[in-house]
């Protein structure tokens, strides 16, 4: 029988985790205080801003236990966090992790997942400092609040958009809710495991080094990550900043990889794109005369196509809005309310 | 029909929280980006540490929402955390929520719970810069991270305490887990709504005030809030230090209220004071000729009992051993596990 956490309780959990941390993660002098205390504790860098950000996933919502390994949850799991820090601008530093976990889970498993948040901090040097374990009789849950730091001053937000602005996205937003739907598919077999599209899902990029680029060069007037939809978030933009968007359909990336696995799912990839999905790419604004660096910029950071897809303009309602023209020239407003988790 | 939260959705509850936080909670001038987008960030102060603590709260587990209301949930929930900050040394600064709600929860319910929050942080002038909102089949659960700011150099640790070391607590451990007894009871009419017992359990005190005042005075050589029991901290204070405790069971501390109300449920109070209870008091062990300036310092504060209940002596086997002398001078080694969420 593999031990499960009921097996060794609590703290023998939490003493698992911690000689994992200590045998794996990355050293971090400036932590004087780590697992095992009330409170982690780290001295500031003087000069630079604290970033925080925290992120919930709750088993049969956000995943499905049987679509993606606990290696690839762990690494997907922080991969959102540090993407959130990505898109201020920021470093990731230090990762608090809190877990529901029904008894029944095995402890190789929790194990796992703690690998994979290793793995995806280990780029940055960042950390696991603390974080909670507790019971859940209902379906596991992971919550991590992810601490990073920016110079001071340097961030890039939402609500700094202006009129007259490219918006830039980086990758093929969609490719992830795309690839969630060959997994949920009978197109699923081992062919597909290494398909593009179920990697976009199973192990997203993050754009965290390219947002940190960005922030540095003072080139984006705003930026934010795609994590409710290309639209969703683009719409956040427009909300924050009381702007509206307009946007070219005939602009948005599509991979060949894309294509054809949506011919294969039989559903036009611009569903994708248009709909829910979180792929962890930039959305980025920025002034027209600076788009192409701004460009150039994260392509010499990572293979990945930087696309302008449209501008900002001025908004008679004080934002919410975004027009999309299609191939024929014709414009309408879209709906950009992109992920709620409450709205089904 | 009241207001719920599938009715508002996922970024309309955002944005009702939004306005509550501006209009109830206080304004800090150092965050320079708050609720709305990617991040939080704050400018730490030169010279200061920065301390992080997260606990997370399922329901029907680590609480019964008939037994409380939604206001004093969030006032505990965040004072849960508020101790562990205060248990350093520290000073609470900033807040992320991250809650995981069924559909069916009220607005208005939800709206209480940070009002709750908000009331707890408004001492410290600590305001709640983030978070997350789920939605969850399961049950509701609650994940608060706090971080909190102390002295470079200042923060008292776990894993400090010394043979020798003389014990002291704050308060009467054992009240709150007490005070559950009673709302679990048939004793639970009215007449026990005001009753210390349960008072101690629905609106829990912390002692971060006081914590904080002991870390300046250097004069404590380590330092733990009791959420694990007076047995399970001390136990915790033992391993990591790697020395064993005496405790006398004369000193423990039991109020009249304490006593009386125990008497109703036909328990002995020593019940409460050994076992599971979360109580947000303070061990704090120090040199012996420090105690009584620890208990003045304390007593300047709040109207508390700090009782000295026995001392830190070496352990043979490195730590994990808590002893008891018992009033006719018998020593026993007590079970020292206190509260593991898995164990039961």
């Amino acid at each position: 029988m593999p031990e499960t956490v009921s097996d060794i309780g609590e703290f023998g959990l939490i003493d698992r985790i911690d000689a994992l941390i200590q045998r794996q993660g990355t050293r971090a002098p400036e932590v004087s205080v780590g697992i095992g205390d009330d409170c982690a504790a780290f001295q500031p860098r003087s000069g630079y801003d604290i970033l925080m950000t925290c992120d919930a996933m709750v088993e049969g919502r956000h995943y499905l236990p049987h679509l993606i390994t606990p290696l690839d949850l762990g690494r997907r799991a922080m991969t959102l966090n540090i993407s959130d820090i990505g898109a201020m601008g920021g470093v990731p530093r230090y990762a608090l992790i809190s877990l529901g976990l029904q008894p029944a889970i095995r402890v190789g498993d929790v194990e796992a997942f703690y690998l994979g948040c290793i793995e995806a901090l280990d780029p940055f040097h960042a950390v696991i400092v603390g974080g909670n374990i507790t019971r859940s009789e209902g379906p596991n849950f992971i919550d991590i609040t992810l601490i990073g730091e920016i110079e001071h001053g340097l961030s890039v937000r939402r609500s700094t958009a202006k009129p007259g602005d490219v918006i830039v996205v980086t990758g093929y937003p969609g490719q992830s809710a795309a690839g969630l739907h060959v997994l949920l598919s009978d197109l699923a077999g081992d062919e597909w495991k290494g398909h593009p599209l179920v990697q976009a899902y199973a192990r997203p990029s993050h754009r965290a080094v390219e947002g940190a680029a960005v922030a540095r060069s003072g080139l984006a007037t705003a930026m934010i990550d795609i994590s409710d939809g290309l639209l969703g978030d683009l719409g956040h933009i427009c909300d924050q900043s009381r702007v509206d968007a307009r946007i070219y359909q005939k602009y948005l990336p599509i991979s060949p990889a894309f294509r054809d696995g949506a011919r294969h799912l039989k559903r036009d990839p611009m569903e994708f794109i248009l709909g829910d999905s979180d792929d962890y790419e930039l959305i980025i604004t920025c002034r027209p005369e600076h788009a192409l660096e701004v460009q150039s910029l994260i392509r010499s950071i990572a293979n990945v196509p930087v696309t302008a897809i449209g501008e900002i303009i001025p908004s008679p309602e004080g934002g919410r809005n975004i027009h999309m023209t299609s191939p024929d020239g014709v414009t309408r407003r879209v709906n950009r309310s992109g992920w709620d988790h409450f709205a089904r």
